[in-house]
């Protein structure tokens, strides 16, 4: 499986991929989920894919051969003049994908499935984040969702919906997505490290900080040591039960 | 959906179920999912069902009509020798409802499924908890696995893997499991109040303390207001990520 976060927070976007893909539980490789494309002072666009492997792989391939091609840009990944455009054309090279793959054609559950969550912003636009269907339409995160996951999403659900505050530092972000990554990774074996995690900083236009978290990583054991006592400690502060 | 949970501690056996069953969202009904049959001093049996509600309730009714006639009380509910067989006999009534009620026989996916958590104990025996699939086969708790969890399991198994302990009273365990509930409840509509909670002790043979728990039961209310704050505290109480 996979299990990826894209968070807006008013500083800017936040996201967080998983590197473990399988076919069957005795076939593990990592891969990177986390595409990022820039053009600094311009652009940054991160895209990070759950689903079939082949149909992500081919997506990024595609866009990513077509904003090399200097005679091909229009409406490319580097060109596209939005972030809803850019989002449009992702999920077209999605559905064109899933097409290509499946011999009767779009289906929506479909082997050749894949989710996208895509961010980033243009300059004279604000930073965005989207979730795209593996049927190519999207639906863009808000001020009463701020946050999508693709993959494993349940395990590390609560606790997003509980600490996300909109005014939350980067630092912050990186600490709470931890949390719902350790609790993910501790629940299903096809959630695995090492993950891969990216800022962005609003109207920077610029790739933020990044940084790829294995399993020795100082701070994420911190986290996940951590994250046992404070929560057997928060339980402990809740009122005893008593029969009544 | 549904969510139960059968829990396996040193002092006996705790359960706890929702009562909301749905056919699609805009079908919301009460149902209860707990189900006990008791003789004092004699056995307890405690059975917990997720999945097709007339699949569910057929086997339940079987069972029921079975311990009640006096004539045909041989190998039934309240005369099966050990917790072993009980589970046998309940995994037979379940196969033989899928097999009645679908037209092709027994299959796995089939739409008839239901998922079971059998608990309690025999005179003789020890306490014992069963998780029973669709196909009539069973599986035991044990100390790797002291609980089993039916239904929308994800939400709220984070909290039981970290906090649980053997020795906890069943105070603790009413606590741990409205932690769970309340966290499911908050991300799955098709998870419902009010819950079904009962306390079996060990060696008693007597059903203990039983509760349904509303919304507006105050220890309840303490725990779901309580979570959030207990849970930003744990948040805080990490250490702080730094870019280096």
């Amino acid at each position: 499986m996979t299990y990826c976060v894209g968070l807006k927070i008013d500083r800017g976007l936040v996201f967080m991929s998983d590197t473990r893909t399988n076919a069957g539980i005795d076939n593990i490789s990592t891969f990177r989920k986390m595409h990022v494309w820039e053009e600094p002072g311009e652009r940054v666009i991160v895209l990070m894919s759950a689903g079939n492997l082949a149909t992500t792989q081919a997506v990024v391939s595609m866009l990513d051969e077509r904003s090399k091609a200097a005679s091909d840009r229009v409406g490319t990944l580097l060109e596209t003049p939005s972030m809803f455009q850019t989002a449009k054309l992702v999920g077209d090279t999605v559905k064109e994908v899933i097409k290509t793959s499946s011999p009767d054609g779009q289906t929506a559950d479909s082997y050749f499935n894949a989710s996208i969550i895509l961010g980033g912003q243009i300059k004279g636009g604000e930073p965005r984040l989207f979730l795209i269907y593996p049927e190519g339409n999207f639906i863009e995160a808000g001020e009463d969702t701020p946050f999508f996951q693709i993959g494993e999403t349940k395990y590390g659900k609560p606790i997003i919906v509980r600490a996300y505050d909109p005014a939350m530092s980067f630092a912050e972000t990186a600490k709470l997505l931890l949390v719902s990554f350790d609790s993910t990774l501790k629940s299903n074996l096809s959630v695995g490290l090492p993950l891969d995690m990216m800022f962005y900083e609003r109207n920077t236009m610029r790739v933020g900080f990044r940084k790829r978290i294995g399993g020795d990583d100082p701070y994420y054991r911190a986290v996940s040591d951590g994250w046992s006592n404070a929560l057997k400690a928060a339980f402990s502060s809740l009122p005893e039960f008593t029969e009544d």
